[in-house]
């Protein structure tokens, strides 16, 4: 099944966009975190949405989900992994999962979290981000697991449950055990090492750790990694007016395109990029 | 006075833009109607504004005046007839009034009426926007006035007090008399014809007035007579990902920088414009 568009992320860029596509009856996908943007969440107040006075993070995040519900549209709770082009279309592995687009609206924000040295060279040779897709390769295997939120406990405990041992390198406070196999570390991952294939990684207390593989359990990828070929600037989506990318069919919108980091510039950036895809899809073969 | 910036438009473009200076503490004067946009007002329903569910515009309308008043922002009720580089800053004519700033945000939206024939080389030389400014001009003497809306019948009337005869075309149904002297036209002006100075209208009819001068009262002024030197494409400003115009210090936002004409687009760029002017600020000597 070809989808019209996947949308990538569920911050205001993202919603925005999903909005559009329902009003006009595409057939889209809506990938990411259910509970919507952590940072809006979390926001304390805010002054300058057009619309909602001086509201709170919270609230305004519960709009949005009343919103949606009312829409009748549904977020695929997942995280994209990688954006193969095919030609005329684009296939997304999620998961475990896999999908074939027409058109692609990247909204994944910004994150700070910063590409590991080695990280990139050794993808798929011992570096992965899915547990699901990958956690069989490493049965009985000692493995460096680096996770930046809870959201990723069950990937763990899953990992947990076919490696000998899990060196587990949170970013974030554990409370419970999440397995008798899995050993938390106290300090940090600042590489990976390997020549053909993962050997290792170097911590920050000077401590290198040999280990067969790593995964990287993160909200975001980095952009390079997600979509090969996408031309970036300072980290930052290069696009045009209309949110078009320099990959045909490849829209972006929100926080990934630069700042200002604002929800009302996310929300019509989304807005822009979905039109943009009416009118890609308006010219598809 | 020399103003941080001046606002020019009271729909979501200008808006968000005016919440965004108001946050930073930027001394503006926003030009526009306090009723805000009219385009909202009417609006049915609108169902892709991200954090207002399926709303009404006169529900959206409310949302924003309650949030301008909430700021404690206020909207000078004017018309700005037109905008002067004067090297480092702007001079602005609104009404009899005299501004000047060291940026401009276009926030006009767009109309579609259109420029008629004769009227942009007579500007000045009889054709006029502004009844307060230029009526006095006209004492004893034939005028036309075309009118676009309600709004302006006070000027119509105060027209009427000076001018021997009124000529009335208004685009709207008109119930009541507005003076013993405005003649209301049964036809629309096609055009406005003079050598060195108006001489008459050419109406649809085929017919021609003779007349001293012709006012033009419309909600929107062309942005070619508005700012002179403003590089326009197909009708709409020209601008970058910043909002950023052709001439240094003007910012424009929302539908008059292009399609898609949509709220949350608007808003977005009224915020990037803001974000923008307050960057251009902070450069400015």
């Amino acid at each position: 099944m070809l989808y019209d568009a996947v949308i990538i992320g569920t911050g205001p860029a993202g919603l925005s966009a999903a909005l559009n596509l329902q009003i006009h009856k595409k057939h889209f996908l809506w990938i990411g975190s259910p509970a919507l943007s952590e940072k809006i969440q979390k926001a304390e107040k805010i002054e300058n949405y057009p619309g909602l006075p001086s509201v709170e993070g919270g609230q305004m995040a519960k709009q949005f989900l009343s919103q949606i519900q009312e829409m009748g549209i549904s977020i695929q709770n997942a995280m994209v992994n990688t954006i193969m082009p095919m030609g005329e279309y684009y296939a997304l592995m999620a998961g475990n999962d896999f999908y074939e687009t027409k058109t692609v609206i990247l909204a994944t924000g910004v994150t700070s979290v910063g590409v590991l040295p080695g990280e990139e060279a050794l993808l798929g040779r011992g570096v992965s981000y899915c547990a699901t897709c990958d956690g069989g390769l490493y049965k009985g295997k000692n493995i460096a697991v680096i996770s930046t939120s809870a959201r990723f406990d069950h990937e763990v405990s899953f990992l947990a449950q076919l490696a000998q041992n899990v060196y587990f390198f949170p970013r974030y406070p554990v409370d419970t055990a999440l397995g008798s196999n899995i050993i938390p570390m106290n300090t940090k991952v600042t590489g990976i090492v390997g020549e053909q294939k993962v050997s290792a990684v170097t911590c920050k207390d000077g401590s290198e750790l040999p280990v067969d593989g790593v995964f990287c359990l993160r909200d975001a990828i980095s952009l390079n990694t997600l979509l090969p070929g996408l031309v970036l600037e300072n980290g930052h989506i290069v696009v045009d007016r209309t949110m078009a990318t320099n990959l045909p069919g490849v829209f972006a919108a929100g926080d990934c395109t630069g700042r200002p980091y604002q929800y009302s510039k996310a929300a019509g950036e989304g807005n822009v990029a979905a039109h943009s895809v009416l009118h890609y899809l308006h010219n598809f073969q």
